[in-house]
């Protein structure tokens, strides 16, 4: 399981990474919390932060769920893939929001993976 | 633990539902990205999907807790309840949002069994 | 594991609070869902929910990690020190959003220090 910790932590601490640049963006700018608006660097920093998010808090049960049913190894495979379309797509919605769908489709189709195999194997052991 | 990966699982597909469906309101009503809003459908949407992380980010490990230490089973039984709270929830929000109370009191009911249980089962444990 | 059990759900019990108490600045500024904005107090309640889901969402997954590779006795204890970070956090941010950085550096750093020491621990058991 040192495979899924590894890319777990990994995964932790990219948000953790988005989130301290979101505060980055906060001093460079001047918005004062609790504003969430003000200047387009801090807006479109603030989206891939909350939207990494959504797919955070998707990405580490299905992952270690996958890794007990499936296997530990695959996960941790797929799991990389979910880490690097995360930075593909922080690259590009940072310089262009509408070019942001690639990165997306990565980190979706990764988290896709381990959801809909999970919930195969989850019911194939129960019949 | 199957029926536990199980409901898990299908909490995360129904939030993963959610945020599909703001993407969908996003490109219906024109709201481009970063804005989050601009539209009411897509408001709505955005709130529940918003909503229904700060639901799940409890419920994924309250839920496992219980199903440590105190039965799988009825956990299973319990988060499906609260699934089943959030679609009413979805329903009602996006219908009119000062209806949402009673889906709102299920879900958020089904997590406080599990959270307030698991924590009187935990200190039992110790003393 | 027990002890890792407790600090968990008083993280989340922690988490559920400050959402409710965001439902009851609603209530009480009249800042009807969907809307987010309206009324200052409102707005730093909500913040400061928001801020929390997003240390959560690393906390618990660095917490049992930890806990696992290290040691869950000494997990516990980082662990209560980011309860009483998040606040720390809550009552100076409200308060005052400006003074907000002890509270949050309290809560990043016992998190830092999950994430950071379970990854070495990791690492150092695979070579």
């Amino acid at each position: 399981m040192e495979y899924i910790a590894i890319v777990t932590l990994l995964a932790l601490m990219q948000f953790m990474m988005f989130s301290i640049q979101v505060g980055s963006m906060r001093v460079k700018h001047g918005v004062k919390a609790p504003a969430i608006s003000g200047h387009p660097e801090f807006e479109r920093m603030f989206r891939i932060q909350q939207n990494t998010m959504e797919q955070l808090v998707v990405f580490v049960p299905a992952l270690w769920i996958y890794a007990h049913l499936v296997n530990p190894l695959w996960g941790a495979g797929i799991g990389l893939v979910y880490i690097i379309g995360r930075f593909v797509y922080r690259a590009a919605y940072f310089k262009d929001p509408a070019s942001r769908s690639n990165g997306f489709t990565i980190g979706i189709l990764a988290t896709s993976v381990l959801l809909v195999w999970s919930l195969v194997a989850a019911v194939m052991a129960l019949i």
